[in-house]
């Protein structure tokens, strides 16, 4: 896996038969889901399964149910066992929430908050600064519903934006995007996930092991990126620190650490690919 | 008048002729405006033809001038009259604003506060959580001027989702979009409202009579969000929770919620015309 | 120049031959440039060139190294020679980074601070609000970096209009854009600066004298603006105050208001082109 995840792919709780499948979907981190997939009666059943297959050799992160559930509780023992490299909480809303995790947790796993209501945004910044989350993920479904939004476009620029800017203020690693829900046409996914990243956000919910290869695709910089990216470097090399131009474009120090992330990026994940 | 009202015409206070023209046009309310369509001169006989015409039978939002006027004190008696349903305050500025209208008031009606400059747009979830406010309404055109932006449509993104935010953080109904100035061609106004309701935005000032069956129309639910809705609601039943998908989509508890939220929509939509 | 700059052009420190052919590109601002442009290695030389260059009779900005820099001690003292009608700081994170700039310049001259980080960004209404900042200048490109966003339109639109905001809130002039790095096609650069005018900006970076003249432009009111704005001021004029139409349009007290500012903007201009 590549040190930070670019996909993160769903598989429900209840589907014990599908958790070994979707740890060899190429995806960078699998989340097993114990929210909105389980429904109320099988809660109990299915963190069962999800306790009697945890290993330390398929890590995966657990999504557990919101704070403010009954079934709270009992995941929380569930996220103590081996083999839980992160626990994903829904419908985050709170520093409270966080700190009751962090008291069952200790230092064992790291928190990835679900930010899907107006009260969690508002919040987020509090939230993305307590000390054990590792990045914030946008539950962009259930945030439009909360605030009757009906769009993923425009519709959330707003909200998106400032996750991004909320997150390197905390100074953690880059949010995940929420779902796109078409599993079949690839191309609002792909669509999907390449706004993301222009916007900033550095990982994406996958819900099929089909949406794994399109997003890690969009993650890798494209052939022309690492192109201009090498060109830039060569030109600044040669200028020794003065202002210059590349492809008809002034190229001064931002841009140069723009190449570099680029160039960076490229061969982490073909490091990655080679695992 | 349906519960949430969607389309409001403004009527000029100084033309008590067009009051009951304005009360049949089939708007959700009306608002007869003691502010801007009113000139100095006329603040005072228009305020006493509105007094005149005030009754029980036809309820009506009044616009009463800015708190910072000299016509507030005198448009406040105005609006304990009977037959006053709300009070939208022009340039609502401060939670001092609000306060003052609170005092007197009383109970007697609901405050839709315009939010219209800078000043008012930084203050307003202080403003939303006021206690006595019903829903924002947003002053787009006055809010333009005020910070030199020059355009309706991306240049007020960031304002308008930070409104529908606010309005849910505050627990209070959706945001009332600002005018489309444009009369006789309705497409201007259907892609308004119709983004303004993509936004989150539940509700829509019009000038103008024929404004009123375009944004009505805007906020029916679409045969084809009935017909996915219905959709959505059988596979959810048949389903009894789990993950499943309708038309390739995944379905889980935040789309069918949507999907209830559409067919009500449609159901008091239905009654109303039926009123 | 006009009494609001809406072209600053960027010249370099190390580069003292084109000092004098920028302040003859027609732009409203000469910045000469000690940070970005400058490498290490040359900082002290460009900043004696910079001195001995530095006159009353074509005042410039000077662009200094952030304050947490080894070269803004030195910088200072550069600031307060005759001829430097405003300081731009880069990397302006807080109010104490403008304070520390506060007391090296006392009133002589005016600040721009570089908002071109999350900090920066966050701090932002602080910064404006500290006394001696004239505008904000928005670094774009440093920010994207910062952020990891790739894109400059869209991707920014948040934190564009949210500058607006804070300049309007602070009581300052309208902000300034940041570069576009085009310089042989006008287009980009006209679409960046005309977007920029529409979100509220009043002027622009420019990196190179071609730019100059596609900046000044964007700024200018369009005739068809102009001719708009005189059927307002004339319809406004005859109806006395009562709500009128205009081109179909309905016309109340903010588009006279707005029309009033079209009519004032082409006077400035036409005044300047004749200076």
């Amino acid at each position: 896996m590549a040190s930070v995840a670019h996909s993160y792919l769903f598989v429900p709780g209840n589907r014990p038969d599908r958790f070994g499948k979707a740890c060899a979907s190429g995806a960078d981190a699998v989340i097993i889901d114990l929210e909105d997939a389980v429904p109320p009666a099988e809660k109990s059943s299915a963190r069962a399964a999800v306790e009697a297959w945890l290993n330390p050799v398929l890590p995966v992160v657990l999504r557990i149910n919101g704070a403010e559930t009954a079934w709270f509780g009992e995941d929380l023992a569930c996220c103590l066992r081996p083999g839980v490299q992160g626990v994903m909480l829904a419908k985050t809303e709170s520093i409270e929430h966080i700190r009751q995790l962090q008291e069952a947790l200790g230092k064992t796993a790291p928190i990835l908050p679900l930010i899907e209501t107006a009260q969690g945004f508002w919040n987020a910044l509090e939230i993305a600064r307590s000390g054990s989350v590792q990045r914030l993920v946008f539950g962009s479904l259930d945030f439009q519903l909360d605030l009757g939004i009906r769009g993923d476009d425009d519709e959330l620029l707003h909200f998106r934006s400032q996750l991004v800017l909320i997150s390197r203020l905390a100074g953690i690693e880059a949010p995940v995007d929420g779902i796109t829900t078409e599993i079949d046409d690839p191309a609002p996914l792909r669509a999907d996930t390449t706004r993301a990243r222009r916007l900033g956000f550095s990982g994406k919910l996958c819900i099929h092991p089909k949406q794994i290869a399109v997003v890690n695709e969009c993650f890798v910089p494209t052939t022309d990126e690492i192109g201009w990216a090498r060109r830039v470097m060569e030109a600044a090399a040669e200028a020794r620190g003065g202002a210059i131009a590349v492809d008809g474009k002034m190229v001064d120090r931002p841009v140069v650490l723009k190449a570099e992330r680029v160039l960076k990026d490229a061969e982490r994940r073909a490091a990655g690919s080679r695992e």
